[in-house]
């Protein structure tokens, strides 16, 4: 078994189809390591056999809730409370070293160095560059690190009320502390880096290597016209929109049993 | 005469206003250090009279434009191609240590620490933060590097046709290298993280230092009402542009003659 591996979280099938992609998304870049996914209960159970299909591991975690809707409300994204379950990957100790992804990402190029890196490593956010990015981290499973999470979060609560709060605070010295810890933004590139500074995007984003469909506008959420085969979406976003397709089109949605489609078609 | 100066640029007379404002904010928080403004041909002998009441030294540069169309009409900001002009800075060699502050900037606390920060110390910027912004940035006065940067910029030009993409170009170890170098955000907090992250900006930017007014809505540019002595803004950004025009009526207003008045009301 390898001792490292890539880990992400789906608490309900429409995260699940993100999940999916995901995971063929690093296949098809040949990453050495395996993929493990967190589920909740909440998954069904058609799902939960096309993600032991396409995950090395599938493992069951309870759903941990900030219930801090005073911050979330401030975030405007009450939804988000349920991305604490995030933290359960520090209990996979099976594991020396880990780098979590968010469902809602595309790895577009082998990143498998990520895992030279040491905890806590991640890229700025581009909504306060002095906190990292909670969709992209590398860390290291620890039942000890685990338990300090929960008691810090239950003493403290989190900021935005979600996981990126709790860990930026957690580890509070990545802003000042070692540049080693700053990944690169081409290891989480958001999808505002689109819209804000395309000079930028066009000088610095040729290498990306993954891609990050932050906020509300999920890739399972935009209009795909199945038989032109193409996703509609604002010019520069629409090339990585449709490569996230392509990857669903192609290797995600045949394997779909008729009661995950309703799932897709609903969601 | 001291060894260190702030310096800040304007190539025309509504800038001017805003170098006035900034110049008037740094007395406020007691700064110990003088400030410099730059000034192109082009700002008026009114504005220069002005200019010289609040600056320790008025110093009259050349216009450097990038004269590059095509990246400008990227960036949808062609007028950008004037801030070329900001690397004249580097000629200010009766000094030996330099803090730049763009002429839309507020200092809202004393900040004189940035003159203990080594060239090139600078924040990240929202839209890429693996590049800084270059709204403040601290620097070594050099005749050799104004040259090296005129050299590279013939070359290389700027990816985004203005000085911040020429400034990351030529210092391109800022990212990955001195995490010092990496100036805490609250140095430069530009208007989008108003917006863009509301939790955060209320965690860590209680001790708020600098505001950048990026972008097109210049304070200046910003309806005000003279009976009520208020600014009309969104709630978030409102407190900061209220005292950018507290200072400007104040301060700055009482000083212009008739004809700066018009300037300022056709601006
Ligand atoms: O209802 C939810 C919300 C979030 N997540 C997981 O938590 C991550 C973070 O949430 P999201 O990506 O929606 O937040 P954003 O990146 O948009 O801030 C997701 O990618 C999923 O892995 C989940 O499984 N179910
Ligand atoms: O017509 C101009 C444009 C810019 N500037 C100077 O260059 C700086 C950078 O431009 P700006 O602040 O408009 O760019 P932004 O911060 O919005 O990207 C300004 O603050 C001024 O100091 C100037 O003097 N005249
Ligand atoms: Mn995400
Ligand atoms: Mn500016």
């Amino acid at each position: 078994m390898s001792n490292r591996a890539w880990v992400t979280l789906a608490t309900n099938d429409s995260y699940g189809l993100g999940a999916l992609v995901l995971a063929n998304s690093l296949r098809r870049v040949n990453s050495a390591f395996p993929a493990v996914v967190l589920i909740t209960p909440s998954v069904t159970e058609p799902m939960r056999d096309r993600l032991r299909a396409a995950f090395a591991e599938v493992v069951t975690v309870d759903v941990l809730d900030s219930r801090d809707a005073t911050h979330l409300a401030l975030l405007q994204r009450p939804e988000l409370g349920i991305t604490f379950t995030k933290i359960h990957c520090w209990n996979l100790t099976q594991y020396e070293k880990c780098v979590f992804l968010d469902a809602d990402i595309l790895v577009v190029q082998n990143c498998d160095e990520l895992f030279e890196r040491e905890q806590l490593s991640a890229a700025p956010d581009v909504g306060w560059p002095d906190c990292f990015n909670s969709g992209v981290f590398v860390f290291t499973p620890s039942a000890d690190t685990f338990s300090q999470l929960i008691a810090f979060a239950q003493e403290r609560g989190s900021f935005d009320g979600g996981d990126q709060g709790l860990l930026n605070s957690f580890f509070s010295d990545w802003a000042r502390g070692d540049i080693n810890k700053h990944l690169p933004f081409l290891y989480n590139v958001t999808s505002a880096a689109f819209y804000s500074y395309l000079p930028a995007l066009k000088h610095y984003g040729q290498n990306l290597k993954i891609i990050h469909f932050i906020g509300a506008a999920k890739p399972w959420l935009q209009q795909y016209n199945f038989e032109s085969s193409t996703v509609e979406a604002p010019e520069h976003i629409r090339g990585f929109l449709q490569l996230w397709w392509d990857i669903f089109v192609s290797l995600v949605h045949p394997q779909l049993d008729t009661a995950m489609v309703e799932v897709e078609e609903t969601s």
